[in-house]
């Protein structure tokens, strides 16, 4: 029996799932969370300022992928074939010219822009408004394939922040001086496991350079220097330092070293695959196929698509995080999306009001459709449609007899009518869509929110079976890449878990719904020409 | 010695204090709650409705009266020669032909709509609706003096609502079968004490007719019948018993009978005189002047201003409580205005957030200018300026990083823009405002919101030394008429309790204010229009 790793690496913690290769069973998993992020350290959340130390990524892969074999049958380790990644993203990092993360340096251990900048940090919204006006005023508009609006939550914007906030404090060595290049969570790891952590040797994710680094076939790869430099002159240089080239999952990465594979515990026969972003991921091991609306549902949303190159053909989207070829499955156009703000707003309105979200939950079903109170749901800015990390929330209708149950009902109904803004956004491009797959931790957990979704929406919701989708996910590709199958499909039908649930939308519900949808989209408008100068 | 008593009917207590007639020196108070009201009796705050029991009044008063006696010296009881009330209004009953409020007849004891309405009840925003409906399309608009809309927390609409309330349910004897007539609290409670309960004895409270009941002078007192029966047939009768006269509160009533006097261990020499309102007897009792913007600051606002003749004359203020000759100081036209929450806002968001309102404060006033967050105040609706009992408070600019003080700030904030607007209501209508002085529970407790009331208005605020402005006021009136001071300015110079304070604006913040102050306005233009057709 050969065995496949898929490794996840969620916002809070890694996940390691071992799995037998030509059946899809789960023979162990274990999750590890990142020791110096659960502390808190290098974040602040007033500034939406989230980094991650590489060393909390390096422990956990390790703990997680050792306890996994620990509690597997003896022979399992032996018998791994392969191993790949899933990581949040854009959550990048400048690198020296080995490819080391700076925080790895000793002079830079402690300083936050040396870390990895992870996907929720929105420090970088000046950046993104300067790198979208540029794009605009361009010959070529650079962000058309990432939805034509450049989010602060992507990598040139984070990278050129941390630059310019180093370069302000006048603390040499500068990053700048030290900076050679820099790297995604996700191409990082299978990087360090095969030695090919430098610049010049790593690969690099198609998923990530596609929907993230105005990475496009069409204009050869990245935008050109003079681009960048137009943008600052701290960027220039990079781009070559960069890559040309980009590869979907099916492809190689190489095998793992001999010291990690002593770290791990594992063969140096073990075949490491090129890494992706966990959505994309998580749409594969939720099985998905062309029609689908995949949703990773969990502190924010992920939205994934496939569509064939026929039906993608001359179509640009506006206002999506982007079409990539084989981003999601090898020969197919991988579409993205979400929300910025999902599971997130759930729990800061609870730490708000000092209740749990199981109470706020069991009393908000009790309630009819909150036809009074109507909010938005951009408290961590809106990723799409149309990014705009500068918006905020509002909560429209309070009176003195309004309760938090009544508050919470509104903000998910509000996280509702952003999914639907979502699904229309494909539906007016010409994308259809034929069903919707919940996976992450909401998906499973409330489903008086999947509900609400479904009634929202007015399309039934599968929930997927498995709640490690994204780390199924990579163990598919490892199965592929290791040579089990000829390609990724052939994984998802053999190693698929299928569906636990299916939410059907009440159709009285949805009536109501579509109504307030519209006092959602006014409440919307006027909320962003009111923030768009909110500073003034 | 000369003594009278002042008697103060709030939201939750009867307050009564005996003041040394010649001085103005206090000699005791007490404050008794009532029970009913307390345990949560006939109310139902999701519906907005708020009913008081006719014997909360009268063992509160009889308790807080008692006490204060027995707290003062001997000799005190046989030497009283004036009492005089204030109420919350507009706070209505049904009364049979004796006067006698519904409530009290054993059919109706356990019914609401057999109670006082109180002032912030809103059941009859629907009424309300009706009436200014029918005001606009009649030859003359009888709310012309009330700022030209009338409000659901106003009588005719109330005792439409609880008449339409009760003829729904079917049950008989009906409401409207036993209702003879209607009283407001301030008048009830002199003439019972004097026996002049019956509906053609009763002298009615020029402050409360004026203000809130349509009576002007011009068109010879109340509007005609037709009107009424216009409205709806439900009224008809009722007008002509009713009142044509009312009188300003240097009016007498009469004497206490001789059961109300052994009932209250008083004298029968003790003259009794014409109720009014709280906030307008409060305004007496922190010496307003013409010039002087009074606010009562509590669970609500009122605001109460003096004019003469000749400042006013054809001067109509559009979108007040209303302009009546006398309703505050005789022989001056009284202005009444305010706002339907304040305290009760910041009191609904502790409760809301699990907090108390002085731990938001502390954090809150730590905290800058909330430039990021904007709120309307209106979870009550708005009193004035324009009222409009349906609007609802919105937030705006909530982000994961809001706190429950950074919302609480907002909302102190929000209250003080709502302020504003009143103040520019009357400069806007060259009424001049030479000082602003702030009486009632929040002016004498929060030092924060009374500084970013300063900041707000730009204008420095004086708070009334007295806690019991309302029962003072009382005093000085129950003076006059006892015939100690031949008019109230006389008993205002010499019982006056003076100030305690003066916050000065911080001239930075008002001009970060004055922008804010704009958004406010803009949410509320946005918030009026939406809510207006929220019902769709």
């Amino acid at each position: 029996m050969k065995y496949v790793i898929g490794l996840d690496y969620g916002t809070d913690s890694c996940r390691a799932v071992i799995v037998e290769a030509e059946t899809g069973k789960e023979i162990a998993s274990t999750v590890k969370y990142y020791p110096r992020w659960k502390e808190g350290k290098y974040c602040d959340p007033k500034k939406n300022q989230y980094r991650q130390h590489p060393l909390d990524y390096i422990e956990t892969m390790e703990s997680s992928i050792r306890e996994a074999l620990s509690e597997s049958p003896a022979g399992t380790a032996e018998n791994v074939v392969g191993i790949a990644f899933d990581t949040t993203g854009s959550t990048p990092v400048l690198t020296d010219s080995e490819g080391t993360p700076l925080a790895l340096l000793p002079e830079f251990a402690e300083n936050p822009n040396a870390m990895f900048v992870l996907w929720k940090d929105h420090t970088a919204i000046e950046e993104a408004a300067e790198i979208n006006r540029l794009a605009k005023a361009w010959e070529t508009d650079y962000t058309a394939y990432e939805g034509g609006i450049y989010s602060s939550e992507w990598v040139w914007a984070k990278m050129l922040h941390v630059l310019r906030d180093d370069a302000q404090t006048g603390r040499a060595p500068s990053l700048r001086d030290t900076a050679y290049s820099w790297t995604e969570h996700c191409d990082w790891m299978p990087a360090i496991l095969t030695g090919k952590q430098k610049p010049e040797t790593m690969l690099r994710s198609r998923c990530a350079a596609g929907h993230k680094a105005l990475w496009h076939e069409s204009w050869g790869g990245l935008p050109p220097e003079e681009f960048f430099t137009a943008l600052d002159p701290l960027l220039s240089g990079f781009r070559a330092r960069l890559f040309t080239e980009t590869y979907p999952s099916n492809a190689k990465v190489g095998y793992l070293t001999e010291e990690w594979a002593s770290r791990l515990g594992l063969s140096t026969q073990v075949t490491v695959g090129v890494g992706a972003f966990d959505c994309h991921f998580g749409a594969v091991g939720a099985q998905i196929t062309p029609g689908a609306f995949v949703r990773v549902i969990g502190t924010s949303t992920c939205d994934i698509m496939v569509a064939s190159y026929e039906e993608m053909k001359d179509k640009l989207i506006p206002g999506i995080c982007g079409q990539v070829d084989g981003s999601v499955i090898p020969g197919m156009i991988g579409l993205e999306a979400g929300q910025s703000g999902f599971g997130d707003v759930y729990a800061w309105f609870a730490k708000f009001v000092n209740k749990s979200i199981p109470e706020l939950t069991e009393e908000a079903e009790q309630l009819p459709v909150a036809e009074s109170l109507i909010a938005t749901d951009w408290l961590n800015g809106r990723r799409t449609p149309d990014a705009n990390q500068l918006l905020k929330g509002t909560i429209m209708g309070l009176t003195l007899g309004s309760t938090p149950a009544m508050v919470f009902r509104a903000l998910v109904e509000a996280t509702a009518f952003g999914s639907k803004a979502i699904v229309d956004r494909f539906l007016e491009n010409g994308i259809a869509i034929k069903e919707v797959i919940g996976i992450g931790g909401i998906s499973q957990k409330s489903p008086f929110v999947m509900q609400t979704l479904a009634d929202v929406l007015g399309m039934p919701i599968k929930v997927a079976k498995t709640e490690q989708a994204c780390a199924f996910g990579a163990a598919m590709f490892a199965a592929v890449i290791a040579g089990v199958y000829a390609k990724v499909e052939d994984a998802q039908n053999t190693m698929g878990q299928g569906f636990l649930s299916e939410y059907l939308p009440n159709e009285a519900n949805h009536k109501v719904y579509l109504k307030l949808y519209e006092k959602y989209l006014r409440l919307g408008k006027f909320t962003e020409s009111e923030l768009s100068n909110f500073k003034s």
